[in-house]
């Protein structure tokens, strides 16, 4: 079995929802991870985010629907980590 | 359950209550946690701070009236960490 | 027994298939293993991607291969740890 | 009930009572706590110094009040550092 | 005793064999070691090598030796630590 | 009870004694302390030290003693660590 | 008791010995102690090294006399640690 524990994000988004309901709602689609959020660059108009995502299975299509349902998108995968755990 | 559990936020804040009355009024927010502020900027009227907050569950909106209530800003949050713990 | 522990690869890849499946997959050759994509370069066709693979035994055909397989192409072997057990 | 554990202070001093028998005199405040003094420049006059404390819970008026006592006199705050324990 | 227990060659090759090979031949030469080739340079004809060992007790001859073997040279030794235990 | 346990000395000293005579002197005024000196910079009748003295309750006044019996000058205290014990 | 227990030694030395016969006729002066040498500067005559040698209780008489019987010359102590233990 293979299990995403990792992944940084680079992501757009307006200023609403602000970066703390940003990062509260991507965190509730996990269970035991931890959802880290840097401000990189603010402008008029968006916010450039670092999105940190550590957990045991972090479920990438419900992160990315829930950017993009946020009004953000999604620029690129910059890191990801799969970890293989024996089958047994 | 979602908890934010670090937050680094930009403030600026008139020299009056001092560095050190502020970080203690932001403290009396959580429970378990630690403030600290690093004084980034000094000029005539105004200093501009590094808030950093490590908490089990930080208080955002309280954080946020404090910071008001004392006369300062709040410019952006720059980094804030939200932890997931299973609902059982 | 010399076995491959450590392998960093400089890999060349169209977007297609996205990083996050080119490293799901690439992670089910191993047991007991992590890999890690970092994304370095993005331009209209392709992707520059650092590979870190962490195991007890890499499988370096076998990734070879897959890279190969998946569209991608292997320009170099970075760096590579090669551990010696005891024959015992 | 918050404490303060973390002091950076910038200070100018003379150059007597010298940085040995200044470090004393401000450790001589707290217990439990360690006071470093760095020497950042010395003209012909004054010291400017970076003095760190640590300790369980800083009295900060009395390391203010020693500071100007010894004829120094304190610049700023850099960091500060407050912990909250719970009351009970 | 004196025994060697790290090792840094600065050492050039050709392209064949590879890099996986030459670590893997190299790692045959001692037993509870490791062996940690970093890729420097490529050009046309040959490989700009960092070549780490670390073992209990490195065979520097046999080394030196597999390094002519497989064709390539070894330019200098960057870093050596030699480990002294007690005779008895 | 405020003890020295820490001090970063600038020091200047001629070429006689020798570096390693100079540190053994230093050491020899402490118990469970170490002496570390780093040689800074060296000219044709002098060498630049930064002594470094770790120890439990360092003897400040010996230790400035024993730097000008040797025939070298104290420059400066560039950092010193005051640790306070509670008094029972 | 005053022992060194660390030495940075900045040493040139000919081509031969090696710097692997050169670290083993160190390393053979002390017991329970590591010597690392790092090759600096290479030239045409000569090699630039710097070593390490970290020991319960070096020999710096004897190291500076192995120095010279190899045909190399100590130009500096850059660095030495005497510790001191209680005399019981």
């Amino acid at each position: 079995m293979t299990k995403i524990t990792h992944l940084t994000l680079d992501v757009l988004k307006p200023h609403q929802p602000d970066i703390v309901e940003f990062a509260t709602r991507l965190a509730a689609h996990g269970t035991g991870s931890a959802v880290t959020i840097q401000l990189l660059e603010m402008d008029e108009q968006t916010e450039s985010l670092e999105v940190r995502i550590d957990g045991d299975d972090i479920d990438y299509e419900g992160i990315k629907n829930t950017i993009g349902a946020l009004g953000g998108s999604l620029h690129s995968v910059d890191c990801i980590t799969v970890d293989v755990k024996s089958k047994s």
